[in-house]
Protein backbone atom coordinates (compact mmCIF):
# COMPACT_ATOMS: atom_id res chain seq x y z
CA UNK A 1 0.00 0.00 0.00
CA UNK A 2 1.81 3.43 -1.32
CA UNK A 3 2.00 5.95 1.73
CA UNK A 4 -0.83 8.14 0.33
CA UNK A 5 -3.42 5.54 0.44
CA UNK A 6 -2.08 4.34 3.70
CA UNK A 7 -2.40 8.04 5.06
CA UNK A 8 -6.16 8.00 3.36
CA UNK A 9 -7.53 4.68 4.55
CA UNK A 10 -6.34 5.59 8.25
CA UNK A 11 -8.27 9.35 7.70
CA UNK A 12 -10.97 7.48 6.57
CA UNK A 13 -10.88 5.02 9.78
CA UNK A 14 -10.52 7.70 11.83
CA UNK A 15 -13.49 9.52 10.43
CA UNK A 16 -16.13 5.80 10.44
CA UNK A 17 -14.62 5.27 14.42
CA UNK A 18 -16.00 8.73 15.71
CA UNK A 19 -19.65 7.49 13.94
CA UNK A 20 -19.13 4.17 15.52
CA UNK A 21 -17.74 5.98 19.52
CA UNK A 22 -20.91 8.14 18.83
CA UNK A 23 -23.09 5.61 18.56
CA UNK A 24 -21.80 3.30 21.41
CA UNK A 25 -22.14 6.04 23.68
CA UNK A 26 -26.05 6.52 22.37
CA UNK A 27 -26.52 2.85 23.24
CA UNK A 28 -24.31 2.39 26.82
CA UNK A 29 -26.58 3.39 29.92
CA UNK A 30 -24.99 6.74 31.30
CA UNK A 31 -22.21 6.52 33.98
CA UNK A 32 -24.66 8.23 36.62
CA UNK A 33 -27.59 5.62 36.18
CA UNK A 34 -28.37 3.11 38.75
CA UNK A 35 -26.08 0.64 40.14
CA UNK A 36 -23.59 3.41 38.55
CA UNK A 37 -20.43 0.48 39.52
CA UNK A 38 -21.45 -1.45 36.40
CA UNK A 39 -21.96 0.88 33.87
CA UNK A 40 -18.70 2.98 35.22
CA UNK A 41 -17.06 -0.59 33.82
CA UNK A 42 -18.65 -1.24 30.79
CA UNK A 43 -17.56 1.95 29.64
CA UNK A 44 -14.55 2.20 30.55
CA UNK A 45 -13.74 -1.10 28.54
CA UNK A 46 -15.85 -0.12 25.21
CA UNK A 47 -13.88 3.01 25.61
CA UNK A 48 -10.42 1.92 26.23
CA UNK A 49 -9.11 2.61 22.81
CA UNK A 50 -9.86 -0.26 20.63
CA UNK A 51 -9.38 -0.31 16.46
CA UNK A 52 -13.35 -0.73 16.30
CA UNK A 53 -12.70 -3.93 13.58
CA UNK A 54 -15.54 -5.20 13.31
CA UNK A 55 -17.86 -2.66 13.63
CA UNK A 56 -16.17 -0.83 10.89
CA UNK A 57 -16.13 -4.03 8.83
CA UNK A 58 -19.73 -4.18 9.65
CA UNK A 59 -20.28 -0.49 8.39
CA UNK A 60 -18.19 -1.05 5.43
CA UNK A 61 -19.81 -4.05 3.85
CA UNK A 62 -23.36 -2.94 4.63
CA UNK A 63 -22.18 0.28 2.70
CA UNK A 64 -20.82 -1.81 -0.40
CA UNK A 65 -24.83 -2.62 -0.82
CA UNK A 66 -26.13 0.25 0.17
CA UNK A 67 -27.34 -0.34 3.61
CA UNK A 68 -29.30 1.70 6.31
CA UNK A 69 -26.76 3.48 7.76
CA UNK A 70 -28.93 3.73 11.42
CA UNK A 71 -29.04 0.06 11.54
CA UNK A 72 -25.80 -1.21 10.16
CA UNK A 73 -25.07 1.57 13.00
CA UNK A 74 -26.23 -0.69 15.79
CA UNK A 75 -25.23 -4.24 14.66
CA UNK A 76 -21.69 -2.82 14.56
CA UNK A 77 -22.42 -1.91 18.21
CA UNK A 78 -23.71 -5.10 19.02
CA UNK A 79 -20.47 -6.31 17.68
CA UNK A 80 -18.16 -3.90 19.79
CA UNK A 81 -20.20 -4.71 22.64
CA UNK A 82 -19.54 -8.67 22.54
CA UNK A 83 -15.89 -8.11 21.12
CA UNK A 84 -15.62 -6.28 24.59
CA UNK A 85 -17.20 -8.56 27.13
CA UNK A 86 -14.78 -11.03 25.50
CA UNK A 87 -11.03 -8.87 26.25
CA UNK A 88 -12.91 -8.04 29.88
CA UNK A 89 -13.16 -12.03 30.56
CA UNK A 90 -10.01 -13.27 28.64
CA UNK A 91 -8.17 -10.25 30.79
CA UNK A 92 -9.40 -12.01 34.52
CA UNK A 93 -6.76 -13.19 36.60
CA UNK A 94 -8.42 -17.14 36.12
CA UNK A 95 -7.57 -16.40 32.88
CA UNK A 96 -5.22 -14.59 31.22
CA UNK A 97 -4.65 -12.23 34.09
CA UNK A 98 -3.75 -9.13 31.95
CA UNK A 99 -3.10 -6.02 34.22
CA UNK A 100 -2.97 -3.82 31.17
CA UNK A 101 -4.84 -3.44 27.80
CA UNK A 102 -4.63 -0.93 24.98
CA UNK A 103 -2.37 0.43 27.55
CA UNK A 104 -4.87 1.21 30.47
CA UNK A 105 -5.59 -0.61 33.47
CA UNK A 106 -8.11 -3.69 32.44
CA UNK A 107 -11.75 -3.15 34.20
CA UNK A 108 -10.96 -5.68 36.99
CA UNK A 109 -8.11 -3.74 38.28
CA UNK A 110 -10.30 -0.72 37.92
CA UNK A 111 -13.45 -2.34 39.24
CA UNK A 112 -13.18 -5.62 41.04
CA UNK A 113 -13.26 -8.95 39.42
CA UNK A 114 -17.17 -9.08 40.67
CA UNK A 115 -18.03 -5.90 38.73
CA UNK A 116 -15.80 -7.00 35.60
CA UNK A 117 -17.57 -10.31 35.30
CA UNK A 118 -20.49 -8.87 35.49
CA UNK A 119 -20.14 -5.99 32.94
CA UNK A 120 -18.92 -8.88 30.80
CA UNK A 121 -22.22 -10.74 31.25
CA UNK A 122 -24.19 -7.12 30.96
CA UNK A 123 -22.33 -5.95 27.43
CA UNK A 124 -23.25 -9.54 25.70
CA UNK A 125 -26.88 -9.07 26.76
CA UNK A 126 -26.78 -5.80 25.80
CA UNK A 127 -25.85 -6.92 22.34
CA UNK A 128 -28.24 -8.96 21.75
CA UNK A 129 -30.91 -6.40 22.82
CA UNK A 130 -29.61 -4.23 20.24
CA UNK A 131 -29.93 -6.58 17.57
CA UNK A 132 -33.33 -6.88 18.68
CA UNK A 133 -34.22 -3.55 18.86
CA UNK A 134 -37.67 -2.34 16.86
CA UNK A 135 -36.85 -0.66 13.56
CA UNK A 136 -35.08 -2.06 10.51
CA UNK A 137 -34.05 -4.54 8.76
CA UNK A 138 -36.96 -7.22 8.55
CA UNK A 139 -37.35 -9.27 11.35
CA UNK A 140 -36.07 -12.53 9.57
CA UNK A 141 -32.73 -10.89 8.87
CA UNK A 142 -32.49 -9.90 12.73
CA UNK A 143 -32.83 -13.25 13.83
CA UNK A 144 -31.07 -14.87 11.02
CA UNK A 145 -27.75 -12.23 12.43
CA UNK A 146 -28.67 -13.14 16.01
CA UNK A 147 -28.78 -16.71 15.35
CA UNK A 148 -25.31 -16.43 13.36
CA UNK A 149 -23.59 -14.66 16.37
CA UNK A 150 -24.70 -16.81 18.75
CA UNK A 151 -22.74 -19.60 16.57
CA UNK A 152 -19.92 -17.26 15.95
CA UNK A 153 -19.35 -16.78 19.93
CA UNK A 154 -20.48 -20.50 21.15
CA UNK A 155 -18.88 -23.36 21.86
CA UNK A 156 -18.72 -25.11 18.61
CA UNK A 157 -15.87 -23.84 16.47
CA UNK A 158 -16.84 -20.63 17.99
CA UNK A 159 -15.38 -17.64 20.16
CA UNK A 160 -15.81 -19.69 23.64
CA UNK A 161 -14.72 -23.02 22.04
CA UNK A 162 -11.70 -20.99 20.43
CA UNK A 163 -10.67 -19.90 23.86
CA UNK A 164 -11.33 -23.29 25.41
CA UNK A 165 -8.79 -25.02 22.96
CA UNK A 166 -6.93 -22.44 23.48
CA UNK A 167 -6.42 -22.94 27.52
CA UNK A 168 -6.15 -26.67 27.09
CA UNK A 169 -3.30 -25.83 24.51
CA UNK A 170 -1.36 -24.13 26.83
CA UNK A 171 -0.89 -27.53 28.51
CA UNK A 172 1.16 -28.84 25.66
CA UNK A 173 -0.34 -30.63 23.05
CA UNK A 174 -0.87 -28.64 19.78
CA UNK A 175 -0.75 -29.81 15.86
CA UNK A 176 -1.53 -27.39 13.26
CA UNK A 177 -4.80 -28.62 12.42
CA UNK A 178 -5.69 -27.42 16.59
CA UNK A 179 -3.64 -24.50 16.04
CA UNK A 180 -6.09 -23.31 13.08
CA UNK A 181 -9.28 -24.41 14.85
CA UNK A 182 -8.46 -21.76 17.45
CA UNK A 183 -7.41 -19.46 15.03
CA UNK A 184 -11.00 -19.84 13.22
CA UNK A 185 -12.99 -19.93 16.25
CA UNK A 186 -11.52 -17.73 18.62
CA UNK A 187 -11.17 -14.38 16.48
CA UNK A 188 -11.96 -15.59 13.32
CA UNK A 189 -15.48 -16.71 13.61
CA UNK A 190 -16.80 -13.02 14.98
CA UNK A 191 -14.70 -11.28 12.40
CA UNK A 192 -16.04 -13.26 9.35
CA UNK A 193 -19.62 -12.61 11.01
CA UNK A 194 -19.22 -8.62 11.15
CA UNK A 195 -18.35 -8.71 7.56
CA UNK A 196 -21.10 -10.93 6.71
CA UNK A 197 -23.55 -9.01 9.23
CA UNK A 198 -23.47 -5.83 7.16
CA UNK A 199 -24.17 -7.69 3.66
CA UNK A 200 -27.00 -9.42 5.32
CA UNK A 201 -28.54 -5.98 6.74
CA UNK A 202 -28.33 -4.75 3.61
CA UNK A 203 -30.33 -7.99 1.49
CA UNK A 204 -26.97 -8.79 -0.15
CA UNK A 205 -27.58 -11.40 -2.68
CA UNK A 206 -26.63 -14.96 -2.41
CA UNK A 207 -23.48 -14.76 -4.58
CA UNK A 208 -22.25 -11.41 -2.67
CA UNK A 209 -23.00 -12.73 0.68
CA UNK A 210 -20.87 -15.90 -0.33
CA UNK A 211 -17.97 -13.12 -1.80
CA UNK A 212 -18.04 -11.26 1.39
CA UNK A 213 -17.75 -14.65 3.57
CA UNK A 214 -14.88 -15.52 1.68
CA UNK A 215 -13.49 -11.67 2.46
CA UNK A 216 -14.56 -12.29 6.16
CA UNK A 217 -12.43 -15.72 6.91
CA UNK A 218 -9.46 -14.50 5.12
CA UNK A 219 -9.18 -11.46 6.81
CA UNK A 220 -9.74 -13.15 10.08
CA UNK A 221 -7.24 -14.93 9.81
CA UNK A 222 -4.68 -12.74 8.39
CA UNK A 223 -6.14 -10.50 11.36
CA UNK A 224 -5.04 -13.38 13.98
CA UNK A 225 -1.40 -13.97 12.66
CA UNK A 226 -0.57 -9.83 12.62
CA UNK A 227 -1.53 -10.11 16.03
CA UNK A 228 0.60 -13.21 16.64
CA UNK A 229 3.27 -11.33 14.80
CA UNK A 230 2.68 -8.12 16.59
CA UNK A 231 3.00 -9.83 20.35
CA UNK A 232 6.60 -12.11 19.27
CA UNK A 233 8.21 -8.48 17.75
CA UNK A 234 6.18 -5.43 19.54
CA UNK A 235 7.36 -4.13 22.63
CA UNK A 236 5.26 -3.32 25.33
CA UNK A 237 4.90 0.26 25.43
CA UNK A 238 3.49 -0.54 21.44
CA UNK A 239 1.11 -3.07 22.52
CA UNK A 240 -0.06 -1.17 25.32
CA UNK A 241 -0.36 -4.56 26.56
CA UNK A 242 2.40 -7.04 27.74
CA UNK A 243 4.68 -7.91 24.89
CA UNK A 244 5.85 -11.47 24.63
CA UNK A 245 3.09 -12.96 27.14
CA UNK A 246 1.80 -15.54 24.22
CA UNK A 247 5.19 -16.77 24.02
CA UNK A 248 5.58 -16.84 28.06
CA UNK A 249 2.02 -18.54 28.52
CA UNK A 250 3.31 -21.09 25.77
CA UNK A 251 -0.38 -20.12 23.40
CA UNK A 252 -0.77 -21.60 20.32
CA UNK A 253 0.49 -18.96 17.88
CA UNK A 254 1.22 -18.67 14.32
CA UNK A 255 5.15 -17.79 14.39
CA UNK A 256 5.81 -20.32 16.83
CA UNK A 257 4.63 -22.80 14.89
CA UNK A 258 5.99 -21.64 11.37
CA UNK A 259 8.35 -18.67 12.53
CA UNK A 260 8.03 -15.73 11.56
CA UNK A 261 8.78 -15.31 8.05
CA UNK A 262 6.44 -18.02 6.75
CA UNK A 263 3.87 -16.31 8.94
CA UNK A 264 4.12 -12.84 7.71
CA UNK A 265 3.91 -14.16 3.71
CA UNK A 266 1.04 -16.47 4.93
CA UNK A 267 -0.60 -13.27 6.58
CA UNK A 268 0.04 -10.72 2.88
CA UNK A 269 -1.19 -13.81 0.73
CA UNK A 270 -4.36 -13.92 2.58
CA UNK A 271 -4.86 -10.05 2.15
CA UNK A 272 -4.17 -10.39 -1.15
CA UNK A 273 -6.47 -13.25 -1.62
CA UNK A 274 -9.27 -11.45 0.39
CA UNK A 275 -9.27 -8.61 -2.13
CA UNK A 276 -9.47 -11.18 -5.31
CA UNK A 277 -12.79 -11.97 -3.43
CA UNK A 278 -13.98 -8.57 -3.90
CA UNK A 279 -13.00 -8.09 -7.98
CA UNK A 280 -16.01 -7.87 -9.05
CA UNK A 281 -17.17 -5.23 -7.46
CA UNK A 282 -14.02 -3.09 -8.95
CA UNK A 283 -13.38 0.48 -7.18
CA UNK A 284 -16.16 0.08 -5.04
CA UNK A 285 -14.79 -2.06 -2.93
CA UNK A 286 -11.92 -0.69 -2.27
CA UNK A 287 -12.30 0.54 1.22
CA UNK A 288 -12.51 -3.18 2.41
CA UNK A 289 -9.44 -4.00 0.27
CA UNK A 290 -7.51 -1.20 1.75
CA UNK A 291 -8.87 -2.00 5.23
CA UNK A 292 -7.26 -5.57 4.91
CA UNK A 293 -4.00 -4.11 4.10
CA UNK A 294 -4.32 -1.83 6.81
CA UNK A 295 -4.48 -4.83 9.24
CA UNK A 296 -1.21 -6.56 8.92
CA UNK A 297 0.59 -2.60 7.66
CA UNK A 298 2.60 -3.19 11.39
CA UNK A 299 3.91 -6.40 10.63
CA UNK A 300 5.17 -6.28 7.07
CA UNK B 1 -52.79 -26.18 49.82
CA UNK B 2 -54.81 -29.52 51.02
CA UNK B 3 -52.23 -32.72 51.55
CA UNK B 4 -53.88 -34.59 48.13
CA UNK B 5 -54.02 -31.37 46.15
CA UNK B 6 -50.04 -30.55 46.91
CA UNK B 7 -49.47 -34.70 46.34
CA UNK B 8 -51.07 -34.32 42.53
CA UNK B 9 -49.35 -30.67 42.10
CA UNK B 10 -46.27 -32.10 42.45
CA UNK B 11 -46.99 -35.51 40.98
CA UNK B 12 -47.51 -32.51 37.96
CA UNK B 13 -44.61 -30.92 38.36
CA UNK B 14 -41.85 -34.23 38.43
CA UNK B 15 -43.64 -34.98 35.22
CA UNK B 16 -43.15 -31.75 33.23
CA UNK B 17 -39.38 -31.56 34.83
CA UNK B 18 -38.41 -34.61 33.12
CA UNK B 19 -40.03 -33.38 29.54
CA UNK B 20 -37.63 -30.42 30.52
CA UNK B 21 -34.81 -31.92 31.06
CA UNK B 22 -34.97 -34.06 28.41
CA UNK B 23 -35.53 -31.21 26.08
CA UNK B 24 -32.72 -29.19 27.96
CA UNK B 25 -29.82 -32.52 26.89
CA UNK B 26 -31.00 -32.71 23.60
CA UNK B 27 -30.29 -28.76 23.57
CA UNK B 28 -27.13 -29.02 24.83
CA UNK B 29 -23.69 -30.34 23.00
CA UNK B 30 -22.95 -33.79 24.29
CA UNK B 31 -19.72 -34.10 26.88
CA UNK B 32 -17.91 -35.83 24.38
CA UNK B 33 -18.11 -33.12 21.71
CA UNK B 34 -14.45 -30.80 21.80
CA UNK B 35 -14.15 -29.18 23.97
CA UNK B 36 -15.08 -31.34 26.40
CA UNK B 37 -14.37 -29.19 29.13
CA UNK B 38 -16.62 -27.21 28.42
CA UNK B 39 -19.47 -28.67 27.47
CA UNK B 40 -18.80 -31.04 30.49
CA UNK B 41 -18.95 -27.69 32.66
CA UNK B 42 -22.23 -26.61 30.98
CA UNK B 43 -24.05 -30.16 31.39
CA UNK B 44 -22.78 -30.14 35.27
CA UNK B 45 -24.44 -27.30 36.08
CA UNK B 46 -27.51 -27.34 34.20
CA UNK B 47 -28.02 -30.96 35.55
CA UNK B 48 -26.93 -29.95 39.11
CA UNK B 49 -31.20 -30.95 40.26
CA UNK B 50 -32.35 -27.49 39.43
CA UNK B 51 -36.21 -27.06 40.58
CA UNK B 52 -36.89 -26.30 36.89
CA UNK B 53 -39.36 -22.92 38.32
CA UNK B 54 -38.64 -20.79 35.73
CA UNK B 55 -39.30 -23.55 32.23
CA UNK B 56 -42.37 -24.27 33.99
CA UNK B 57 -43.66 -21.31 34.41
CA UNK B 58 -43.43 -20.49 30.37
CA UNK B 59 -44.84 -24.08 29.69
CA UNK B 60 -47.94 -23.56 31.65
CA UNK B 61 -48.58 -19.92 30.70
CA UNK B 62 -48.10 -21.27 27.05
CA UNK B 63 -50.30 -24.24 27.95
CA UNK B 64 -53.39 -22.32 29.24
CA UNK B 65 -53.44 -20.39 25.99
CA UNK B 66 -52.93 -23.79 23.79
CA UNK B 67 -49.39 -22.55 22.79
CA UNK B 68 -47.23 -24.71 21.00
CA UNK B 69 -45.74 -27.29 22.85
CA UNK B 70 -42.12 -27.71 20.61
CA UNK B 71 -41.79 -24.13 20.80
CA UNK B 72 -42.52 -23.73 24.04
CA UNK B 73 -40.64 -26.43 25.25
CA UNK B 74 -37.76 -24.37 23.56
CA UNK B 75 -38.48 -21.24 25.04
CA UNK B 76 -38.53 -22.74 28.59
CA UNK B 77 -34.79 -24.08 27.65
CA UNK B 78 -33.58 -20.73 26.88
CA UNK B 79 -34.94 -19.36 30.37
CA UNK B 80 -32.67 -22.32 32.13
CA UNK B 81 -29.40 -21.73 30.34
CA UNK B 82 -29.74 -18.16 31.46
CA UNK B 83 -30.52 -18.98 34.82
CA UNK B 84 -28.06 -21.37 34.80
CA UNK B 85 -25.23 -19.11 33.62
CA UNK B 86 -26.30 -16.39 36.24
CA UNK B 87 -25.76 -19.18 39.10
CA UNK B 88 -22.16 -20.20 37.76
CA UNK B 89 -21.08 -16.61 37.62
CA UNK B 90 -22.71 -16.47 41.44
CA UNK B 91 -20.99 -19.15 42.48
CA UNK B 92 -17.90 -17.93 41.54
CA UNK B 93 -15.12 -16.93 44.38
CA UNK B 94 -15.48 -13.11 43.06
CA UNK B 95 -19.16 -13.29 44.10
CA UNK B 96 -20.42 -15.49 46.75
CA UNK B 97 -17.61 -17.83 46.86
CA UNK B 98 -19.94 -20.97 47.17
CA UNK B 99 -18.20 -24.49 47.05
CA UNK B 100 -22.01 -26.01 46.46
CA UNK B 101 -25.31 -25.69 44.96
CA UNK B 102 -27.91 -27.88 45.38
CA UNK B 103 -25.92 -30.09 47.19
CA UNK B 104 -22.92 -30.79 44.42
CA UNK B 105 -20.06 -28.93 43.80
CA UNK B 106 -20.40 -25.61 42.25
CA UNK B 107 -19.14 -25.36 38.68
CA UNK B 108 -15.74 -23.86 39.33
CA UNK B 109 -14.68 -26.01 41.75
CA UNK B 110 -15.12 -28.94 39.65
CA UNK B 111 -13.74 -27.63 35.96
CA UNK B 112 -12.03 -24.24 37.65
CA UNK B 113 -12.63 -21.03 37.55
CA UNK B 114 -11.50 -20.12 33.94
CA UNK B 115 -14.04 -23.13 32.40
CA UNK B 116 -17.04 -21.68 34.97
CA UNK B 117 -16.74 -18.35 33.46
CA UNK B 118 -16.84 -19.29 29.92
CA UNK B 119 -19.80 -22.08 30.68
CA UNK B 120 -21.67 -19.02 32.76
CA UNK B 121 -21.07 -17.10 28.78
CA UNK B 122 -21.58 -19.97 27.00
CA UNK B 123 -24.92 -20.51 28.15
CA UNK B 124 -26.01 -17.02 27.62
CA UNK B 125 -25.27 -17.93 24.25
CA UNK B 126 -26.90 -20.68 23.96
CA UNK B 127 -29.85 -19.22 25.38
CA UNK B 128 -30.39 -16.57 22.39
CA UNK B 129 -29.54 -19.03 19.77
CA UNK B 130 -31.98 -21.65 20.88
CA UNK B 131 -34.83 -18.48 20.85
CA UNK B 132 -33.85 -17.43 17.26
CA UNK B 133 -33.75 -20.91 15.98
CA UNK B 134 -36.11 -21.75 12.67
CA UNK B 135 -39.57 -22.80 13.97
CA UNK B 136 -43.04 -20.88 15.49
CA UNK B 137 -43.68 -18.80 16.66
CA UNK B 138 -43.83 -15.82 14.44
CA UNK B 139 -40.88 -13.75 13.82
CA UNK B 140 -41.84 -10.77 15.72
CA UNK B 141 -43.09 -12.69 19.08
CA UNK B 142 -39.43 -13.98 18.76
CA UNK B 143 -37.81 -11.09 18.83
CA UNK B 144 -40.09 -9.46 21.43
CA UNK B 145 -39.08 -12.50 23.76
CA UNK B 146 -35.31 -11.51 23.23
CA UNK B 147 -35.76 -7.95 23.68
CA UNK B 148 -37.51 -8.73 26.97
CA UNK B 149 -34.97 -11.18 27.76
CA UNK B 150 -32.11 -9.11 27.71
CA UNK B 151 -34.12 -6.02 29.71
CA UNK B 152 -34.64 -8.90 32.52
CA UNK B 153 -30.98 -9.95 32.83
CA UNK B 154 -29.96 -6.75 32.11
CA UNK B 155 -27.99 -3.77 34.42
CA UNK B 156 -31.53 -1.54 34.07
CA UNK B 157 -33.77 -2.76 36.89
CA UNK B 158 -32.74 -6.93 35.32
CA UNK B 159 -31.13 -9.24 37.26
CA UNK B 160 -27.46 -8.22 36.72
CA UNK B 161 -28.35 -4.60 38.05
CA UNK B 162 -29.88 -6.56 40.82
CA UNK B 163 -26.58 -8.42 41.46
CA UNK B 164 -24.99 -5.28 41.51
CA UNK B 165 -27.17 -3.61 43.59
CA UNK B 166 -27.05 -6.34 45.92
CA UNK B 167 -23.10 -6.68 46.18
CA UNK B 168 -23.08 -2.42 47.35
CA UNK B 169 -26.03 -3.89 49.73
CA UNK B 170 -23.27 -5.86 51.93
CA UNK B 171 -21.33 -2.93 52.01
CA UNK B 172 -24.04 -1.45 54.32
CA UNK B 173 -26.52 1.02 53.02
CA UNK B 174 -29.92 -0.67 52.66
CA UNK B 175 -33.32 0.70 52.67
CA UNK B 176 -36.46 -0.73 51.94
CA UNK B 177 -36.48 0.88 48.31
CA UNK B 178 -33.39 -0.82 48.09
CA UNK B 179 -34.63 -4.04 49.23
CA UNK B 180 -37.64 -3.86 46.58
CA UNK B 181 -35.41 -3.03 43.76
CA UNK B 182 -33.01 -5.87 44.33
CA UNK B 183 -35.76 -9.05 44.64
CA UNK B 184 -37.61 -7.40 41.82
CA UNK B 185 -34.35 -6.74 39.78
CA UNK B 186 -31.95 -9.97 40.83
CA UNK B 187 -34.71 -12.46 40.30
CA UNK B 188 -38.01 -11.11 39.65
CA UNK B 189 -37.68 -9.71 36.62
CA UNK B 190 -36.61 -13.11 34.77
CA UNK B 191 -39.39 -14.82 36.82
CA UNK B 192 -42.25 -12.46 35.35
CA UNK B 193 -40.61 -12.72 31.84
CA UNK B 194 -40.71 -16.35 32.06
CA UNK B 195 -44.85 -16.29 32.63
CA UNK B 196 -44.77 -13.84 30.12
CA UNK B 197 -42.54 -15.35 27.54
CA UNK B 198 -45.34 -18.57 27.70
CA UNK B 199 -48.15 -16.56 26.99
CA UNK B 200 -46.43 -14.39 24.40
CA UNK B 201 -45.52 -17.65 22.23
CA UNK B 202 -49.06 -18.63 22.82
CA UNK B 203 -50.40 -15.28 21.38
CA UNK B 204 -52.51 -14.59 24.26
CA UNK B 205 -54.77 -11.44 23.88
CA UNK B 206 -53.20 -8.16 25.97
CA UNK B 207 -55.47 -8.62 28.78
CA UNK B 208 -54.57 -11.98 29.17
CA UNK B 209 -51.17 -10.98 28.80
CA UNK B 210 -51.67 -8.27 31.72
CA UNK B 211 -52.79 -10.39 34.40
CA UNK B 212 -50.19 -13.12 33.36
CA UNK B 213 -47.64 -10.24 34.38
CA UNK B 214 -49.07 -9.38 37.69
CA UNK B 215 -49.46 -13.04 38.55
CA UNK B 216 -45.22 -13.26 37.24
CA UNK B 217 -44.60 -10.01 39.37
CA UNK B 218 -46.64 -11.33 42.60
CA UNK B 219 -44.60 -15.22 42.71
CA UNK B 220 -41.64 -13.16 41.62
CA UNK B 221 -41.17 -11.56 44.73
CA UNK B 222 -43.17 -14.44 47.28
CA UNK B 223 -40.50 -16.58 45.76
CA UNK B 224 -37.66 -14.66 46.54
CA UNK B 225 -39.31 -14.24 49.94
CA UNK B 226 -39.81 -17.83 50.18
CA UNK B 227 -36.03 -18.04 49.42
CA UNK B 228 -34.67 -16.06 52.19
CA UNK B 229 -36.73 -17.42 54.75
CA UNK B 230 -35.24 -20.70 53.79
CA UNK B 231 -31.70 -19.46 54.14
CA UNK B 232 -32.47 -18.05 57.24
CA UNK B 233 -34.38 -21.36 58.69
CA UNK B 234 -32.91 -24.16 56.90
CA UNK B 235 -30.35 -26.20 57.47
CA UNK B 236 -27.22 -26.42 54.92
CA UNK B 237 -28.57 -30.30 54.69
CA UNK B 238 -31.69 -29.46 53.26
CA UNK B 239 -30.92 -26.13 51.60
CA UNK B 240 -27.84 -28.17 49.43
CA UNK B 241 -26.25 -25.02 50.06
CA UNK B 242 -24.40 -23.49 53.18
CA UNK B 243 -27.22 -22.44 55.21
CA UNK B 244 -27.26 -18.85 56.96
CA UNK B 245 -24.86 -17.21 54.51
CA UNK B 246 -27.06 -14.61 53.43
CA UNK B 247 -27.18 -13.18 56.92
CA UNK B 248 -23.34 -14.20 57.47
CA UNK B 249 -22.52 -11.83 54.18
CA UNK B 250 -24.77 -8.94 55.51
CA UNK B 251 -27.12 -9.72 52.29
CA UNK B 252 -30.22 -7.45 51.65
CA UNK B 253 -32.90 -9.80 52.89
CA UNK B 254 -37.08 -9.75 53.37
CA UNK B 255 -36.57 -11.44 56.93
CA UNK B 256 -33.58 -9.47 58.29
CA UNK B 257 -35.23 -5.75 57.05
CA UNK B 258 -39.10 -6.91 58.00
CA UNK B 259 -38.68 -10.32 60.73
CA UNK B 260 -39.74 -13.95 59.47
CA UNK B 261 -43.62 -13.70 60.47
CA UNK B 262 -44.10 -10.32 58.39
CA UNK B 263 -41.92 -12.39 55.60
CA UNK B 264 -44.33 -15.31 55.80
CA UNK B 265 -47.71 -13.65 55.67
CA UNK B 266 -45.86 -11.18 52.92
CA UNK B 267 -45.22 -14.06 50.59
CA UNK B 268 -48.85 -15.60 51.34
CA UNK B 269 -50.90 -12.48 50.42
CA UNK B 270 -48.43 -12.47 47.15
CA UNK B 271 -49.56 -15.96 46.43
CA UNK B 272 -53.20 -15.43 47.02
CA UNK B 273 -52.61 -12.31 44.98
CA UNK B 274 -51.54 -14.00 42.36
CA UNK B 275 -54.00 -16.97 41.94
CA UNK B 276 -56.68 -14.00 42.38
CA UNK B 277 -55.13 -12.36 38.96
CA UNK B 278 -55.78 -15.34 37.18
CA UNK B 279 -59.55 -15.74 38.79
CA UNK B 280 -61.31 -15.04 35.05
CA UNK B 281 -59.72 -18.17 33.81
CA UNK B 282 -61.15 -20.61 36.44
CA UNK B 283 -60.25 -24.25 36.58
CA UNK B 284 -58.13 -24.08 33.93
CA UNK B 285 -55.89 -21.62 35.87
CA UNK B 286 -56.08 -24.25 38.79
CA UNK B 287 -52.27 -25.53 37.63
CA UNK B 288 -50.69 -22.37 37.66
CA UNK B 289 -52.33 -21.32 41.35
CA UNK B 290 -51.11 -24.81 42.50
CA UNK B 291 -47.75 -23.71 41.35
CA UNK B 292 -47.81 -20.35 43.01
CA UNK B 293 -48.75 -22.12 46.79
CA UNK B 294 -46.20 -25.29 45.95
CA UNK B 295 -43.31 -22.51 45.65
CA UNK B 296 -43.72 -20.90 48.97
CA UNK B 297 -44.93 -24.63 50.63
CA UNK B 298 -41.47 -24.76 52.66
CA UNK B 299 -41.73 -21.39 54.38
CA UNK B 300 -44.98 -21.66 55.55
Amino acid sequence: MSAIAASAIRQHLDRVRAQVDEALDRLLPSENEFPVSIHRAMRHSVFAGGKRLRPILCLETGRLFDGDEASLLRAACALEFIHTYSLIHDDLPALDNDDLRRGKPTCHRVFGEDIAILAGDALQSLAFQVLASPGPPVDSVKLQVIHELTQAIGTRAGMVGGQVADLEAEEGNIDAQRLDYIHASKTGALIRLAARSGALYAMAAPESLGRITTYGEKIGLAFQIADDLLDELGSTEELGKTAGKDREQHKATYPAFYGVETSRRKASELVEEACESLEPYGARAQRLCELAHYLIERTS
